[in-house]
């Protein structure tokens, strides 16, 4: 029998008959899979390669799964039990979510992360590796669960006015800029995944720089065009910047602009809050729904030509880096399968303090107490593995949640 | 000064004023393009890089160019002098176009190409690279220049209904297929490079080895569903055959798929013409506009999942290749700038007899007549490297249509 | 100056600079628009013309306003404020939303409505006006404030989770459908516009005849596919039935089916849910993206033709009626300007008992003490037009509500 | 057995199994239609209503019949038949497509027709109706068909490129506007339906009244942005001006401007091409794919509101129509049944000379040779009750052209 907890499924039960359950997962056109969750890059640390039609297939489909009017929603104990028990890497994240930071007193009490791993390129053409980090200076403030749920039925806005009244009024949040900076030897030799977005870089080994501030000190004219029309991707870097192989970021240097153009179309970067810089755009992209540019009007569409048009940059050439890479071309699995423990044991005791792992263990009881008991099992298991205290904490808030229903 | 030859464009002078003319190549969110016509790939004739967000947003934005009702036409002598003058790899092509080849009796009696090169892998998970080929069954037959004209005013529709017919009549025409293959050894070593489009594969070095025959035995029942709505793609390969790292394949592979989203929606996969094992496709690709599929009921859309839904394929493991791959992470030009010459001197010199070459110099200075001088002596430079021969007659046809307008 | 409080702009400043107050409003081409509110009619109850521009301009531009990924929400106490005291012909239904009917204890306890006019037409091609009624088999039960603020927080799914279960169980809710009918000379006697979605027909003057149930018994296989798809329209009639003047219903007829194709695509009734007898489907509707039927194969898509194809149906004729209509075509106003306040002191007066009044009032002043005062007051003058009892208790309610809050 | 001569099915042939040919034709929601091309409308020449279901049914499925990249045409020898010979009120038109009108040289040879009636009003609120032309100042000038072959096949630009360069030398073309005028009264005497747009308006009763005169004086500077993208519609009308219930122009109202929603979005009126007056636009059509205007800021999205945003306009009230309409609400023919041939024998007695009568009927003979014989027997039979000499010389044309087959 099968339970009810996917997205929009969660009402419906999950078929079990057996010739169902014996199907192979299969590519659009047919083709069998042989590890779903895997992705083909350059060695096990790698990049991607373009070539992967079983990934590309599979998000192309995602990022237009949307129709209009449709509104999407991901909840229900039981995925939430999966996204533990089987794939352990997502750990880290999850505890974080369930513990203070998953409840912030609204925008500007909040830090910021660019959670992946880029590469900075400096004006001799030399490169490192950096993360990205935006520490709020209106220092952090978090609601407790009580006042989260009062605000949920009587006040959701609550988070957006506050962002919105302390602009409005002047008093402009701010948040400042450091960088992790990490070596290409250094990432070599790394005994971590440097490019793991379940991983942080420990900040005694890799100090945070300062950089600079960024404020905010507009709110949208009008909520439609510049909120809702605006098209974010990691891939719209300003030269010096780069990517690194970081899986998922290289699946989101795809997936953000093969969304933004089924959302807003194939001409969403035309909108005018989507490019500061649109006076400055010429190129060979032309025509396509809603041209609304003179679409550089008589200059032929293609290149080379001999007549005019917009010429290469010499200054992007001297931007250009190239790196020696070497490595097997193989499906390797999307998540890290190394060390997923050692981390999260440091979060539990190091970052947390005792009321914070209280506060930790009652959110995450609450959330399992709903699902299967096979569930609850695997995960206190897992907890167990992060720390015996945390595995035991948990074992008696689920044992006391239990006598209570009854 | 400007000419009048792009696309769309055709009837529109080219505005040249300065400081249009310096502008920079910039990508849609304003960075500059430093060689607008080459890809990251690993090595000058490695696989493309997924994270090459130069190449897919200049890529993506063509394949969604078209807007209903719209037609492209792509023509004029302006742009045709410009292909052959500025990209010379395009040479081979452009005189086969301009033989013989170029006008086929009806689509009964032409050959077929892959095109491409492919990887094939064997049972024992060996692999090797291969050519596809397609010989009519039917023979050769070609149409002369005044019959092509005639057809052209008269009676459009000439060739597709001589296909149709045939087939209706039980006439079935059919394409022997063959495959040459070139061993990864051979492929290193090769003095060309065998991932590129513009070279043939010489059938001394590399014979034709028989596999097959292609017999079409059906017409569409109707024209929309079953012609318009087909969606093909090269990443559409079957279990044992692979990419090869041939740079117009690796762009292929991405944008076929990427144009039939557009152009069809995201479910086109779910067209009845489009695939023929629809009954054996089980993924979790859901939901998206017009699915008309049941969707996959109600197994849940998260893998992997402790409940039920399709499984991995262990025969598909088994096909999957681990290939080492070492070169310099760069932007290669997309063309090969390699020898691009001689074999279009063979082509000129054995496999054109003399009145394929009277053709062939008729035809072409038929339409280089039309393009600017500057165009037409750069071409004449062009065929005299490939033959003086061929530089000779050309510059005796153009002058002779020169002198006739007078 | 300006509030905050229409939906998707609810945090934004209305730019009040007088130039832009003196602007009048156009049409998408520019044309002055007279009254926005009123639509192009054959009398002032009489039905709507195919050539109101301006009511298509709007309603087309509004039924496409959603994009992919996008959610609406209408909210705010000053938009609130509005619909009561600029358009006082809404009072009756908002005062129903703000009674216990507007929380009623899941699906399964509340009744339906037609909302429209309909006209029906009998065998012998007499036509009567009619309205429908689906009342509950399982009671009315509704849930208090309280309750309701708890399942929004706690347990949004409350209301379709019971739906779910009780049809799993086997547990089918019905409801009994009845009609009220009204006469082709009593609808042109009748005191209030019979045709108007604001106004109640008495049940003491049009009973209600018991006509039949309809039972709900089988759950959704996929959420999707078979409710997220579902393409509901009051155009989809069966053929004994026919739409009324009814102004409301009159845009609904074109604005349901012009909101599927936005949302779902033009081949919206091809997928399966929609069409319950999509075998015997046969028209001159072809092709368009998705077409996933056998597009009619090789019949002619042109008719009349004199090959083959479906034919024209002379039981359809047999059911056409051919009614005189007379009166000035002019742009009425879509709501009635007559009488708005008689029902309504009915509604407060005998279908309220004390304690449902006094839980309007409550609810009514919750919401209302969020508005501007110069709307509350506005909002108290109609109220007390309805009954004087109900001005009062309102005026006390607010003034409660305005001290607790010092 | 089925012919083979539909747009794009003109390659397929006809199924004509019995169980098929008995279907009905439906609507998209199964209901049985009774006169598949009549329209709803108040009295045989009266205005459409919005509640034609049955025909924005169908008219909403064309006006998206089109995908992205896909070229529709339209031709075939047995559709031309079935033009003539099922459809007569089409002859008329037909007849001027077959002579040398047809065949115009270039399109500043030609005159200009608003096909359609129209109402104005002046400034005292009087209409009256109206027919708009252009009378070309070039002077009319044909092709023969055999340059019209020559030029099919060796330069099919050749009329836009001679517009193009007449505009750019400063030679610009002009054409000179008339009106024809009708009164109300002589409306409703008019012996021929006068909002027919098969019947002329005979210029001894209704002379031409010139008005002024349209210059055309630049060329688009991008074909795609300035020419594909421009979107007419009949109903994009200057105040002064209003429909006629011309039941082909009822349709177009609507069908135009669904048609530029599909094929370049919702917001098609933002492109700057379309819309002159953008700067004066205020209106609450909002969001929507592609807003690239500031989508008015901040003011509220309902109307009437208490706060700001633009108002209604007196000057349009003014304007605006009031006219007494009465008549039966049926389904009435698209097509008129009246007279069909008198306005015909004029075209061939007294507009025609010998030469253009002789043209015509080879024009016709060459295109109806093609056709099946039965066919060609009912347009023989039509053409002879226009004129027994056009029908003798139809006769004779077809004869020798059925002999020199052989």
């Amino acid at each position: 029998m099968c339970s009810r907890d996917t997205a929009s499924n969660q009402l419906i039960d999950y078929k079990n008959n057996d010739s169902e359950v014996q199907r192979e997962i299969t590519t659009s056109s047919g083709t069998p899979v042989g590890v779903k969750d895997a992705i083909q890059t350059v060695g096990p640390r790698g990049p991607a390669l373009l070539q992967d039609f079983q990934f590309l297939d599979e998000v192309m489909h995602f990022d237009s799964e949307r129709i209009p009017e449709r509104v999407a929603y991901a909840k229900g104990a039981g995925a939430f039990g999966y996204f533990m028990t089987l794939r352990p890497e997502t750990l880290h994240a999850l505890l974080m979510y369930f513990s203070d930071r998953g409840t912030p007193d609204g925008y500007r009490h909040l830090h910021g992360y660019g959670v992946h791993t880029y590469r900075m390129i400096n004006a001799s053409g030399e490169t490192q590796y950096v993360r990205f980090h935006f520490k709020t200076d209106q220092g952090i403030k978090n609601l407790d669960a009580r006042r989260c749920e009062e605000l949920m039925s009587h006040d959701p806005d609550y988070a957006i006015r506050d962002l919105y009244n302390s602009i409005k009024k002047g008093n402009y949040p701010s948040w400042s800029m450091y960088i992790q900076v990490m070596l290409n030897e250094e990432a070599k030799k790394c005994r971590f995944n440097p490019f793991d977005v379940t991983k942080v870089w420990p900040q005694k080994d890799f100090p945070l720089l300062p950089v600079g501030k960024i404020v905010l000190d507009r709110n949208p004219t009008n909520y439609f065009t510049e909120v809702e029309q605006l098209a974010f991707s990691p891939a719209h870097m300003v030269p010096g910047i780069e990517p690194s192989p970081d899986k998922m970021l290289q699946g989101r240097l795809f997936a953000y602009g093969d969304s933004q153009r089924h959302r807003l179309g194939v001409n969403y970067m035309q909108i005018p809050v989507n490019c500061p810089y649109r006076v400055n755009v010429r190129n060979f992209q032309r025509d396509g729904a809603m041209t609304v540019t003179d679409n550089q009007n008589g200059a032929p569409n293609y290149f080379p030509n001999s007549f005019c048009g917009p010429r290469e940059s010499p200054r992007a050439l001297g931007l250009q880096t190239c790196c020696p890479l070497s490595g097997d071309v193989y499906r390797f699995m999307s998540g890290d399968t190394e060390d997923n423990f050692s981390q999260v044991t440091d979060f539990w005791t190091y970052t947390l303090d005792n009321c914070g792992r209280k506060r930790l263990v009652r959110n995450l009881s609450e959330h399992l107490t709903e699902a299967s008991q096979f569930l609850q099992e695997r995960a206190v298991k897992l907890f167990t593995m992060v720390h015996s205290d945390f595995g035991r904490l948990m074992t008696e808030a689920l044992n006391t949640a239990r006598i209570s229903k009854f």
